[in-house]
């Protein structure tokens, strides 16, 4: 049976341009690429309801996205990735919010287990792989992104994750790019794996850059539970913060686009303009990046390889769990917009 | 057992007050408010977890939530709520993206309940009551959001909506106030129960202000199974398409805020200003419609009561299958922010 890889290897292109071309998003692609993906399709006979056909056992294999909350943007857009690598998969997607409770994860692993789930792709789990491990031991098939394995011992699950260090240090040497000194971290109140990486990575830049005296990180509190939807108001709540420092930042890493988003609408309600007074940097790239005013500059991962990596591994264990798990450390990139500028005292 | 209802009543409030007090939202309550409360729950030994407590079979009660796409933050606002309100009353909810298809809604019903659900949600469904019955008569409770049961048969499921007829009504009564005449309601492709009643509700106000003549209705294409994901990009292209026209509108009314926040960018791109140029309304009026530059317009129905809704009557019929089933329509509120502005000719 053809895969979603072997189109893409004979048509020498990335597994989500043929998974573009699958789900009729073919207006940006040039001609001779879509003519060449289609002849691949033709040649090796893929089908691409093949995989949910020989699957089926009476229902579709079912797969459980856990997510600390749907309502964050940054979640949503990676969900709606992941649910659609696996539909081309044969597999359904149900989604469940933990509101970043461990507890809350272990019932839903629970459940999704005596519902008949097989598989289950966690994002930003506060468990770990000595968590897992009974699951695993059940059958169940786990990917957990956003997270990285302990250090001491052998992962039990796959991991995928953007690589968070990577995207603290890349916020760094954009805005040092524009010679800012005085900066900032903003977050929310809680820590994951991937918040200590960023954090971590806008520290090392620093301090290599000789400015880790003026840099500062600042957590804006949260109702835990509601964290996830209220990351804008989080963000708003941080510009008065800033605001009325005696020493404001001149440029500002957010650790995601929604809390940038509020920030810069708290600023604004404060006569602050951005990038004139303030410039800042969002993670996650969201859509949303590209429609504020000024368009917000942000640093993401590749959604879609993510996706698909994570729909491959859970796929590829069911056919085989003796696979040897892994860790994919995708690389983020930075897209400039219009949200960073020289600092005031520079011009 | 006490509910939610009967705390609510004795302390003479909403059951989303309530609601608010159970997850700490007191911030923003009177302190008399929450010290009523606080007494009627001690008073009736209220117990948010009883319910799950005594409908545990082993693993926690689950309710499908169906959405077109968690990807639309219309519906991920929403299904935030139905998720709150789900998890006091003790049950899990997972939810589904079925990208406006009949097929897939129909898969998922039927993939639900042999995964044990008890209860299907399903917003801007396709399908009917003669599609749901077959369900109802296994055992399924469904409730349907945003869509109205037909005039022809007595409804076998409840039906939830916000009165979206009074919706479009409102939009045009608002535009009229600030001296609007040539208006334009913007939507994107596909129909359903809900865009046919704005769209049915903006017609019938124009009809009756006497300016029938000076009002159209475009729709933006989308690549079906996509829409939901590029409400935003359907804006920006319809901004285009607005600005090329002759006799321009210079008052619009969007199908949901994603559009309108993706037709004032597109219009930015053009030199073209809102309120200025043109005025707008969104629809659904969310988180982020207070977040964009210019504030945008927006009309909305109570999301936490209709959550609240859609949950307990899930709930309610778990215990009675034979209660009637019924429609509960939500009268909408226009919040004004500062995209809505005189006609550039009246100045």
């Amino acid at each position: 049976m053809s895969t979603i890889q072997d189109v893409a290897r004979r048509a020498g292109v990335s597994n989500s341009t043929v998974s573009n071309v699958l789900n009729g998003r073919t207006n940006r692609m040039r001609a001779d690429t879509l003519a060449r993906i289609e002849a691949a399709i033709q040649e090796l006979g893929f089908q691409p309801n093949r995989a949910a056909r020989l699957l089926k056992t009476g229902h579709t294999p079912l797969i459980g996205l856990l997510v600390p909350s749907i309502a964050n943007p940054s979640y949503a857009a990676l969900g709606q990735e992941v649910e659609t690598a696996a539909r081309q998969q044969g597999h359904r997607v149900l989604m469940g919010n933990t509101h970043r409770s461990p507890e809350n994860e272990m019932e839903f692993f629970a459940d999704l287990l005596s519902h008949g789930a097989r598989g289950v792709i966690v994002f930003s789990s506060l468990l770990d792989d000595s968590y897992f491990q009974q699951y695993v031991e059940r059958g169940l098939v786990v990917v957990s992104f956003d997270s990285r394995p302990g250090h001491d011992r052998t992962p039990v699950v796959d991991y995928v994750s953007m690589d968070n260090f990577a995207a603290g240090r890349l916020a760094v040497d954009h805005l040092r790019g524009f010679g800012h000194s005085r900066l900032a971290f903003l977050s929310a109140s809680g820590q994951t794996t991937s918040r200590r990486e960023k954090i971590a990575g806008f520290l090392a830049a620093a301090q290599e850059a000789g400015i880790a005296d003026s840099v500062q990180v600042l957590s804006g509190r949260t109702c835990s539970e509601y964290g996830d939807a209220e990351m804008a108001e989080v963000g708003r709540a941080l510009a008065g913060e800033v605001a009325a420092s005696a020493a404001p930042p001149t440029g500002v890493v957010t650790i995601n686009d929604m809390l940038a988003i509020g920030f810069i609408a708290g600023l604004a309600e404060r006569g602050l303009r951005v990038p004139e007074d303030i410039s800042v940097v969002g993670m996650d790239n969201i859509l949303l990046a590209t429609l504020v005013s000024p368009p917000l500059t942000s640093i993401g991962g590749p959604l879609t390889e993510m996706a698909h990596t994570m729909i491959d591994r859970v796929v590829q264990r069911l056919a085989d769990p003796g696979i040897a798990p892994a860790e994919f450390l995708f690389a983020p990139a930075l897209v400039p917009r219009g949200s960073v500028g020289p600092p005031r005292m520079a011009r």
